[in-house]
Formats: C-alpha cells, structure tokens, sequence
C-alpha cells in the first residue's frame, strides 16, 4: 500500500473479528518491528507473542478491564530490554530512551498492521507489575505497550483532530488560544 | 513510495547537504506528524520548526555537541503538552504517555521524511532545561527529540541487526543467549 494511504487509514481499533491472523502476516510485523530505531543501536526493544486465550484475558485484566484485548486473535507486548541502555545511558536510558524505542516499534506495528489489512489498538494504561507477571518478564525487561490485533470489526470513524496552525510553533514556542 | 519501501529505506543520517527542503515538503512533513495516535486522543504533540541558524547551533550545542543539528536547513523539535494528560492522567500522563506520544509522532517523521526524499535524525541525548530555555517552552510542555532534516550527504550503510528470534518470544519471556 502507498505510505500516506497507510498513514491516513490507520485508526485505533477497539473490537476484532473472530477471524485467525496469518501466521505469515504476524511475522511481518514483528519485522518492521524490528526495523525500529533505537537509542545508540542498541536494539532493546523485544516482542512478546500472545496467542493463548487465558494469557489474553489476563492481559486485559491487567490493562485496567480493556476486554478488546483478550477478544483479538493476537497480542503482541512491546518490551524494552533496559540491560544494555542503563549501561550506557544510566537513568536516561531506564527512563526516556526505553520508552521512546518501545513506541517506536510499536507505532511501525500499527502501521504494518494497516498495510496488511488489519487492525490494531495501542494501550498504554495497564499494570506494569501485573504484566510482568503474567508474561515473566524479568526485572530488566520493561513493557511499553500492549497491541491487540485482528481484524476490525468496526465502522471506520473520523475524529475531529485540532488544526495544524494550532499544535505548529515556528522558531520558538508561541502561546495558542486553547 | 510503497509503505514497505520507506521502512526498508529510513536510516538515521548524521550529514546533510548544503541544499534547503521545499516548505511544501515540511507541511507534508508536519502533517503526517500531527497524525500520530495519543493518549485519550489528547493530541498532546506539538512541533516547534526551526530554521534559524543561531537557534540551531544552540539547540546543537544543547544536544551535547552533536553538530549536524546545525548543519540540516531544518529542524524539529517534537514536545509533548502535558497539560491535558496530567489532568486526566497524572504520573502516567506526564512520565509515560508524553514521551510516548511524543515519539509517535517522531517516527511518522522519520518515514515521511524517506517517502520525501530527504533524510534526518532522532536525537533524544539532550539537556531538557536548556532545549527549553532555547524554544522558550512553558514548563508543562517537553521536549521529547530533536529532528534535523534535509538532504542526506551520506552514503547509504548497513548495519548488521540481531536476529529476529532473539527478540521475538512466544506466549511469554524466555530468556536468550545475550
């Protein structure tokens, strides 16, 4: 698919079909997954696959109730594997870069997602102990983002975003009307 | 350009030319950006665009020293406006999703700069004050990366990345060879 048109349909998705995900199709995600930057190329970032259906209720339990979670074929956990970072980059690494690589990969797995005609939802609001328990997760292994995916099972909608003029600042930051 | 291409194509590049990107270009660029997903549709990224030659020496300078900064006709700083996420969200908002969302809307930079010809860069090694300070933000908005763009004067190399098995895991974390 064309890069804009890929851009333009992605969208967050709440409800999926009950519909298997290609086993082909999951593996190119996880490798435009690892396409992900990373700070000083350290490649932190790690994926956790999630079929299980009992691993997946869990996981929504622990995303404070997000029940579209356990319903998607598919969970993909976006870790970030904070070793080699704190080593290098000590409190920044643990605290910003580890973060900013996990979105990273995550927001390629939202768009990859788009291009193989299926759909996905970013969550960011969980339990990061629970999730670490559940997925045995180590210490050093930090979870960014939870990403269901499947097949949509929604009406596309359109929301409403703020103008470009109005989160845009030239040279510096200029106070807007909010 | 095809979606696979740009992710196949993006790389970090630290050199650029001595040519000046198109302002069509830099809206394009702007507006993909603004496409980026954010906590609770918040919308809290916004985009400072510098041109200005002593700004971007600053900004350089404020970057520990990293000098191509300076050296790209553009650059973009990504912050994210905790106002609203703080309300809504507080610890979480402000120390998770604001850097979240903020490189979100970095990567849709760094892939619609390939699908424009151009190339760029994330720093995220910066002092936060001083990067503040330079753009005159206000307190409750940070700067999450710093972006220099334009045309790369670099010759296209690869790097040798881990293997997908070792970052990928089924089901839950199984410790790999490091």
């Amino acid at each position: 698919m064309e890069f804009e048109l890929v851009l333009k349909k992605r969208r967050m998705v709440r409800s999926f079909k009950d519909r298997q995900v290609g086993d082909a199709q999951i593996v190119r995600i996880l490798k435009n997954a690892h396409r992900a930057p990373s700070a000083g190329f350290l490649q932190q970032q790690e994926l956790v696959v999630i079929k299980n259906k009992e691993t997946k209720a869990k996981l929504a339990e622990a995303a404070v109730g997000q029940d579209f979670i356990a319903q998607a074929p598919v969970v993909i956990v976006v870790c970030s594997n904070t070793d080699r970072v704190v080593k290098r980059y000590g409190d920044r690494g643990v605290n910003f870069y580890s973060i900013i690589d996990g979105a990273f990969a995550s927001m390629l797995i939202l768009l990859t997602v788009v291009n193989e005609g299926l759909a996905a939802c970013f969550v960011g609001a969980f339990n990061d102990n629970e999730v670490s328990k559940i997925l045995k997760l180590p210490k050093h292994v930090k979870p960014i983002g939870i990403i269901p995916v499947g097949y949509s099972n929604e009406a596309p909608e359109k929301f409403e975003r703020m103008s470009l003029e109005e989160i845009v600042h030239y040279e510096r930051y200029a106070q807007k009307k909010s």
